[in-house]
């Protein structure tokens, strides 16, 4: 299938009005940004940009496709020859992928035509707030998890093609590897998993379950031991393996007080680099609760496909400028009671301190960071200068994607998920939040839009 | 992409070390089913049965699925042949698509040997959680509309191939129709939509827009009233279509006030058969509040989407019986703290009294039946006789969808969907909700596991 009809209907039909009126080649800027962060989200992470770029790439309509909008008779035949032969011609700038954004942090921006950038609206949104809602939280489980490992395994609760993307998102924030194959096969993220409670169930004891276990998989095997009776399942498994058993896994009961338990026995048993990982409705919460308990890993599933109570950042994709019908851009927004824009293609910078964020920093038109520079300058030093302004620098968010609808990158390269990675990694520590905080409070660095705001964030 | 890798690793390496150690083709039950509704939920829905059908047909490994699992060093030659030459040849019965749903019924049964049906897990439970989140969220939904008409608009807040499968699953519980065209495309369900706020924006003034939005689609069309302000908006919209002026969509502020307010001037500009739409971060809740405000209709999104704050059943895929060395079939069942499963295949019946569904009623065991009915009818009879017992009959809810590997019916044809939204609004109409009660409260009927239990219910 092409990515084409992955559309609401109504960007066909408004791009079919605006060929009828003679307004669809007018250039158009289009931004994708949320309003505000998800109650007690410091950050969020922006992830799927790669897939978006693919999805532009691949956006043309097929045969079918168009058969499919001939047979509806909602566009007349010159419209679907217009998309027969349709390929995104535009610019595309954009946070990399991995970036962490905040309220009106302008993610994505899409320049065009009318009829070129309009069509893009559901698939850019579909990807970026799917993914996005899975890395964001993702990115404090991993921060809760305090360098202990975490496995994705959540793809049973989630769309299966999602399931890939998820096990994508999770690893850019830190996860360490993935239960899905297909997102191993695709995105050469690491695969783990050994046996679930049917392979137990299978043999006709424990013990013959996890001879077999460990005959075809290796005593470095993990081996789940509550299927019956935790300490009989672990003494058998050492029994078995020896003291090189590589792990046992529980899944179920008090997570915090088995593991002491099963440290303390396998211990005993001589089985003293045996290691011990949890699974079982686990997030960030229970992560965080289980810091003093002698884990060594997580498998995290549910909480971390599902985007843990917050499924997608409510990105939006909104016109913010446009050819007027004299010939000049102009700066459009709505103006609705709750869900007022503002209008103009906007630049954006992270202002960092030494090593620290200290702002969001997003400003209408990209021609004013001189101007922004003035005014911050003339507003720190009109009171007492500040020594940290010489530390200060700006770092650009925005980088350029596709221009004149070519790709700047090869951006289906396995390379593209381990830069993200490296970008999240980067970012958070550039926030300097201490997981002893616990993962709620305000967004961690506020958006600032002027040079006042600003001077006013660094003294 | 075939199915196949959309797959936990552990499925693999369990068919691995049971292959190796003789008993991987032990002749196997599995079952699918949920501990327990989410809070507050009368009941859930069943979705994406004819999708698990469908993948299950397509469940094969192609070459480049061999090739990454021969590379990732994880399992053997032989295993890879025999995963090569894979095909389902077991036996799947299950609750038709569209049908309710309560703690423990068994949803879907599959039989077949350990290597057969392992491999299943994760494609069946994705695709059943998945659509079946949605279904049960969007069916309350539906009901708090009392019959006006909802459009599925959500696809830009999830994974876009996930959208397509969210429209079918909102279909299915009585939505009308939906923005997505892909889904339109797939599976014939009607699709909706005419402009965005970015329609507006792009003409020199909203006059200019409507103009042009009328000429392209018709008065009959929906113009989008609140980019500036509604009350002008409104006016222009009416001069320029007519009384024949389709509908005026309100996306902000406070819709129940503004129903109000847009209906009386509609009606003072004559016309009276324009009908006003809302959307807007509306659920069952939020739509229930509009009851009385003078809508025709809701534009229903990311809260159908992502489940209603519920985005997974919590369907699981368990063992429940297998062969023995003894060549015997043996209840089986895990026996953690938490998470204690009944053992042993088991029959589902919808108990009905006259037109009223008053229990779910699962037996372990199919041949039971006629004990559970001696054993009902003398629990009845041992009190004082209930003149109930004449009227009521056992509907079976599991249905054969696959035999010996071939499936019983054309499960992609359209008209898979088209029953699935009549089983969905007949079983519902058995509950015999009213919206006057407000969408939450105890699962709707009781699930019974033998006769005196269902006696109970009875009397």
């Amino acid at each position: 299938m092409t990515s084409a009809l992955l559309t609401d209907l109504y960007e066909l039909t408004m791009l079919h009005g605006a060929r009828e009126a003679g307004t669809a080649s007018r250039r158009c800027v289009f931004e994708v940004f949320t309003r505000s962060l998800p109650e007690g989200r410091r950050y969020g992470v922006l992830a799927g940009t790669g897939r978006v770029l693919d999805a532009i790439a691949d956006f043309r309509f097929d045969d079918a496709d168009l058969r499919y909008l001939r047979r509806s008779g909602l566009l007349d035949e010159e419209t679907l020859e217009h998309l027969a032969a349709y390929r995104f011609a535009g610019d595309v700038h954009g946070y990399e992928e991995g970036e962490l954004f905040f309220p009106n942090s302008p993610v994505l921006r899409i320049e065009g035509t009318f009829e070129d950038a309009v069509m893009l609206e559901t698939v850019v949104l579909s990807i970026l707030n799917h993914d996005s809602g899975i890395a964001s939280a993702g990115s404090r489980m991993i921060t809760a998890a305090r360098g202990r490992p975490c496995i994705e395994m959540g793809g049973r609760r989630v769309h299966e093609d999602a399931a890939i993307a998820a096990a994508r998102a999770a690893y850019i924030v830190g996860f360490h590897s993935t239960s899905n194959l297909a997102a191993g096969a695709h995105y050469r993220i690491p695969v783990a998993g050994t046996a679930a409670h049917a392979f137990t169930l299978l043999f006709d004891s424990e013990e013959e379950a996890f001879r077999a276990q460990i005959a075809s998989q290796g005593a470095g095997t993990t081996v789940l031991v509550d299927t019956y009776d935790v300490e009989a399942a672990v003494r058998t498994a050492v029994e078995i393996a020896g003291p090189q058993l590589g792990a046992v896994r529980l899944d179920s009961g008090d997570l915090g007080v088995q593991a002491h338990e099963v440290r303390a026995l396998l211990d005993s048993l001589g089985a003293t680099d045996t290691r011990i990982t949890a699974t079982g409705d686990l997030d960030e919460y229970r992560v965080e609760e289980l810091t003093e308990a002698p884990l060594d890993g997580y498998g995290i599933g549910t909480r971390l496909v599902t985007g843990g109570g917050h499924p997608a950042p409510g990105f939006v994709y909104k016109l913010v400028e446009r050819e007027g019908a004299d010939g000049a851009m102009h700066p459009v927004g709505k103006r609705s009671q709750d869900k007022a824009t503002l209008g103009a293609g906007k630049a954006a910078y992270r202002m960092i301190v030494g090593e620290r964020a200290h702002a969001e920093l997003v400003l209408p038109g990209e021609s004013e960071v001189a101007e922004f520079e003035r005014e911050l300058i003339a507003e720190l030093t009109s009171g007492e200068a500040n020594p940290e302004w010489a530390r200060t620098s700006l770092r650009p968010l925005q980088k350029p994607m596709i221009l004149g609808g070519e790709p700047v990158h090869d951006l289906r390269a396995p390379a593209v998920v381990e830069a993200a990675r490296a970008r999240h990694a980067a970012s958070v520590a550039e926030l300097g939040l201490s997981p002893d905080d616990g993962p709620d409070g305000p967004p961690a660095i506020p958006t600032v839009t002027d040079g006042v705001e600003a001077a006013r964030v660094l003294s």
